[in-house]
């Protein structure tokens, strides 16, 4: 039995969907980022960075979605959710999650977190104006230059496409039109249409409104 | 036989390491950064990113620091660069270097590569400013949250730690004292005593003075 430290609108839903396309058993912890849930000290103890989602196992906690992501789908090989017997097939995979975290994520990042980064509100704001052009790029690489289809990878499904659906997300908030980028968004009804995905969105959003 | 490309002082040096320590047989190339080679129409047919690393294989070409170092692990099992056949523990090690790569690394761009984020020099600054606060932080949390010496993961030297070593070159220039934080220090003592990781930096830095 797993246990998701999750946030609304946050990277987590990737780890979520996974855990659901997986058939895992787990639980679903919502934190608050309003309150500030992530910076408790009861949430530090389970993980110091301060940041979701962390994933409880038998074994010890993880952090970090690309990884969590990974032993998914290296706990249930029989979900298929990477392809685990090909190295190169596999490394592809992990490259593309991580360009997500390292570089995508962070893109957007600027725009609500920029305090990370810089204190003096000026240079927040000169950090969310660039936000749609720095997102808009690594979304027009992806369309272009990685994006396979009808999945990311090409014809089978795998652990990227619960990251890239997570954080397609959030284009419009950042400013970037995702008619842009055609078979992102096609992707992204494609998922919708998955009963893990609906499964997923709907316990996050219905805790939500709790 | 594989191909690396790297430039000199950047997180290509882990991939290079590692490739050192599995016995792999490749080519190191270097990519000149002075003269943005990165960027150049050949390197953007190889990386469309136009960053480091990027590692040719027989089966097509790989990026991103964690997918690459993971990819040599996998594919040199005798080295024993990741407890590969754990899935939990091989996660804690993808954890860890995708921490490295989303959190740390991204931590220290903010010094030199701030024009991914922001055009305003005062904005850019700003972001120079705050480099010792937020690298120190991470170094910190490193040092006491997850390093377990003598290695990063404990009695196994993994993968994680050329990129811990690779990244921890940085602190200085940073702004940050490498003394605040000794045991990863001493593991980068450690790390310098070993053959590969005198190869792979006797090759980049001779081939930078050329």
């Amino acid at each position: 039995m797993f246990k998701l430290f999750y946030a609304v609108n946050t990277c987590a839903l990737a780890s979520h969907i996974a855990l659901e396309e997986a058939g895992a058993a787990y639980e679903a912890v919502r934190l608050d980022f309003r309150t500030n849930d992530q910076r408790k000290p009861e949430y530090l103890a389970i993980n110091p960075k301060g940041r979701v989602p962390a994933l409880i196992t038998d074994q010890g906690i993880l952090t970090e979605t690309p990884a969590i992501l990974a032993f998914i789908a290296q706990s249930f090989p029989q979900s298929r959710l990477a392809p685990l017997a090909d190295a190169f097939a596999f490394a592809r995979v992990q490259a593309f999650n991580s360009y997500l975290c390292s570089t995508v994520h962070v893109a957007h990042a600027h725009r609500t977190r920029g305090q990370r980064w810089a204190d003096d509100p000026a240079a927040l704001k000169e950090m969310q104006r660039k936000v749609p052009e720095t997102v808009g790029d690594c979304f027009n690489l992806m369309e272009h230059e990685i994006f396979e289809g009808p999945w990311v990878m090409g014809a089978a499904y795998t652990i990227c496409d619960p990251y890239l659906f997570t954080i397609a997300q959030w284009l419009e908030a950042d400013g970037v039109d995702p008619a842009r980028f055609p078979k992102i968004l096609e992707h992204g009804e494609r998922m919708r249409a998955r009963p893990a995905v609906k499964k997923a969105l709907a316990e996050e959003l219905g805790a939500a409104k709790q």
